[in-house]
Parts: C-alpha cells; sequence; structure tokens
C-alpha cells in the first residue's frame, strides 16, 4: 500500500542532480515528511554488487543487452528491497537515476529497443513509476567540461563513452518528456546550483504542497 | 551464419546429466566435429561474476525476479561469448542447462510467471534455441539422494530449496516436454550412469550422425 511520494532525479552525469538532490533535502524537511534519498544502479547491498560488475573496468567485453538486464535487475531489487517499504512508510523519496535512464542511456545511447526496455522496466518495477521525474537538462560539451573539472573519481567503464552517445543520451530524455508530459518536469541545469535547486523546488512545492 | 549442432542439457541437480555429458564426449568425438562444452550460469567470466553473485548464501534477500534477471543477463553474455561463436566455428556443442532451466526453475519452482521467462529468454538468445535438449528425467527424492551422497560442494543458496519445489521444477519439465516434442528428448536418468550415456548417444546419433 503505497502512502508516500516517489520522485526521481534524471538527466547526464555533469547536469548536477546529485548535487541539487543534496542541496533539496533541508529544504524539503520543512514539509512535515520523513525524507530519505538513494540512487540507481546500487542502493541496497545486491544491487550495490550488480553495480560493481557493470561499472568494472575490466570488462570490456560486456554485452550492451547483458549491461541492460544487469541495470534491470539491480533496479529490481532496490525496488523491493528500498523503495517500496520507504513508500510504504509513507516517505518523500528522492531517487538518482530510475526507469528513464534505462530508456535514455541503453535505448537511445546504445541503441537497444525502446519498447524492449520499457518491458523489462515495467517487469523489473510491477509498473510502478515515480509521482514526478525531475530531468535536469544541459547542453553535452557543459556537462562534460563540468565532469571534467569536477572529477573526483576513477576513470570507469562508462567513463569511455563518445560524446555522440551522449548527444542521443539528451534526445532520449528530451523524446521522454514529449511522450510523458504529465510525469517529466524539465529543469534548466545550465544555471548556477542555487538557481537548479530553486527551479526544482519551486516544481515540487506546486506539484505537492501548494495550497 | 550457424554452421554449428547446439546440445542443451536439462534436468534437476542429481540426475547426472554432468557426468553424462563428460561421458559423451570420447564417444561423440568419433562423429567428426569438433567438441565444446560450456555450462550455465556461468562459461565466460563476465557470466561467471553474476554466477558468484546468484549463488552466493549471504544474498539471503534476493528477490525471485532479480534472480531470474541475473540468469538470463548470465546466459546473454555466454551466448554473445561462447556458444554463437562455437556455433559459427561448426563445432558440436553441448551446453549444461539453458533456456529450459529458468522456465523450470524461477517459472515452476518459483512460480514466476512463464510467458514473461520465455520472452525473457527470446530477448536474450534472439530467438537461438538448442537443435536438441535431452531432458534427464529422474523421480525427486532418487535425484535429492544422489546428491546427498555425491555432494562435494559447500551448501549454497539454491541448495537450501524445499522438496515441495524440486517437484514443480520436475512437472515444469514434463510440461515443457509436451509442449516442444521436437526439440526435447527425455533420457530416463534413473539408471546406471553407462547405460544413461548410451541412451544419450543413441539419441544424439538418431538425429544428426544417422546414415
Amino acid at each position: 500500500m503505497k502512502k508516500g511520494l516517489f520522485i526521481s532525479f534524471e538527466g547526464p552525469d555533469g547536469a548536477g542532480k546529485t548535487s541539487v538532490l543534496q542541496g533539496l533535502l533541508p529544504k524539503l524537511a520543512t514539509f512535515g515528511m520523513d525524507l530519505e534519498t538513494t540512487r540507481e544502479p546500487g542502493g541496497v547491498a545486491i544491487a550495490e554488487s550488480i553495480r560493481s560488475l557493470i561499472l568494472n573496468p575490466e570488462n570490456t567485453t560486456m554485452d550492451d543487452k547483458t549491461e541492460l538486464l544487469l541495470y534491470i535487475a539491480a533496479r529490481r531489487q532496490h525496488l523491493k528491497e528500498r523503495i517500496l517499504p520507504a513508500l510504504e512508510d509513507g516517505k518523500l523519496l528522492l531517487v538518482d537515476r530510475f526507469i528513464d535512464s534505462s530508456v535514455a542511456y541503453q535505448g537511445f545511447g546504445r541503441g537497444l529497443n525502446v519498447e524492449d526496455i520499457n518491458w523489462l522496466n515495467t517487469y523489473a518495477t510491477d509498473g510502478l513509476v515515480p509521482d514526478l521525474t525531475l530531468y535536469f537538462d544541459i547542453e553535452v560539451e557543459e556537462g562534460l567540461a563540468r565532469i571534467a573539472k569536477n572529477r573526483h573519481h576513477d576513470v570507469d567503464r562508462l567513463d569511455m563513452e563518445t560524446v555522440d552517445m551522449h548527444e542521443r543520451v539528451r534526445q532520449g530524455y528530451l523524446s521522454m518528456l514529449d511522450r510523458y508530459p504529465d510525469r517529466i518536469v524539465k529543469v534548466d541545469a545550465s544555471q548556477e546550483l542555487e538557481l537548479v535547486i530553486a527551479d526544482a523546488l519551486a516544481v515540487i512545492v506546486e506539484r505537492f504542497f501548494k495550497n
């Protein structure tokens, strides 16, 4: 029995969505719901093990469908162990990446069939979709420049992708924005962080906490 | 371009299918095709990593759909790295477990929807099915007794299943035998090993090497 609110954060690396999510927490705390944050892939032990497998730079021969199926398996476990319990507890749950990342990256990015990915997402989630998805939009070059500037992790397998791929991922997000206009709201992530946080907060308040 | 022959070996643990597979090798070597053997889940490095994750006894909270999706991911990688190259090389390929294991164990055994599993199998294999499947049939109690007697590995997560589950798995295999009579052939695995090997060999020769 779902009683909480589920907001997913989507967009390319470099859009700052993780920083926005952290910046929103003190502001959202004033609305009286318990907050919980988590991320995909990972968030629970089994899914973190799957994440390690996906990101391991030694796995250079990983097939695109294998990669997708591993993300979907991690999603399933994370849903059962983390998302559903939080929603049943009535929490306001902020999730860094969810179903749309698979469509954007494995579908538009790598060229796997999008309807197949939708089938897999529905299978893994039993049809659960977020109450709201914030899509943090940024030009590809700007996002990549930010990653290069702020890099504080070692290069993983997924960093080695091409600019073309990132462009296709962005087109994927924009296409989903057209397809699911009631669920997905675009936020201009090219602004200063505080302004992005303010815009994201305004969307959430308008949707759920307006009197 | 598939030029080889693909034979899968199916049945419960304890039916002796792995021993039969090994026993067949010297006999099949006389028919002039290069032989290759492999197993699921595993068979290639990425799939073996997925296998370890599935079988890890610490992963007690693994959801049934997560487990299925991991098997399917391992199947995909094994297909791309091992099965397709062997068949393109014209080999006679013997595979210990394939698509039917998912239907028997995760479908009939754990109660996941069989048509969903068929969809996932087709997605992972691009529709490739074995040229022949040998199903090694044995009464559940007899299979379990053999496992207890011959045990030479530590208890893993999947050993902790109930007799009821093993009974459902067998019913699953028998149901697939009805559904795919042209592909699956039943071998009586309750006989002495040499007789089981002889029966399996007879089926293979009849199907592929009869003049």
